[in-house]
């Protein structure tokens, strides 16, 4: 396996907070609102927004907006594109990286 | 296995390009020189050496500087730091990314 491979890889998931973002939604059955997201990643608001706004445009996360109580709220869920992204990502690291250790 | 534990990876290696080079160093019996890994990743030469610096300024690799007929060879290694640092980010990711796809 060649480390060049890691090149065709998403670069919006080569980030570790991306990465763990993308990690919670694929792991989650329900979608995932945006205060859940910030108390389980130990984020800012601002941080979280920045991430969550380059995951949507690029078609990893499909964002719901509802009203609950006549409240807005936000939720989340990994897309069809995000799940086969992340699949991908961990496939080709895993081959580069136990190739490169001799696993 | 919880999204954030990737939180507790190295940040430098959270980067695909610099992922690739210690992974090809980490592959690598020998020590390799600066042109084989310009080669081997399709890196611009300045993109190169501020990868290389940022990973040298952080114990993860070991520069050697000698000549060969009278000119400068510079030769990157891992360092053992370097080494541990991907096996613990490939141990994080694998966790995580698995247990969020359910294998």
């Amino acid at each position: 396996m060649n480390p060049h491979d890691l090149m065709q890889t998403n670069p919006l998931l080569s980030d570790r907070v991306r990465l763990a973002i993308m990690a919670l939604l694929t792991g989650s059955k329900d979608e995932v609102d945006f205060k859940t997201l910030l108390d389980r990643l130990e984020l800012t608001k601002g941080n979280l927004s920045s991430h969550m706004r380059k995951l949507e445009e690029a078609g990893l996360v499909d964002v719901h907006k509802s009203f609950v109580d006549r409240k807005p709220l936000t939720t989340y869920s990994v897309s069809a594109k995000g799940r086969e992204e992340i699949r991908n990502y961990l496939a080709k690291v895993e081959a580069v990286l136990q190739s490169a250790m001799g696993r």
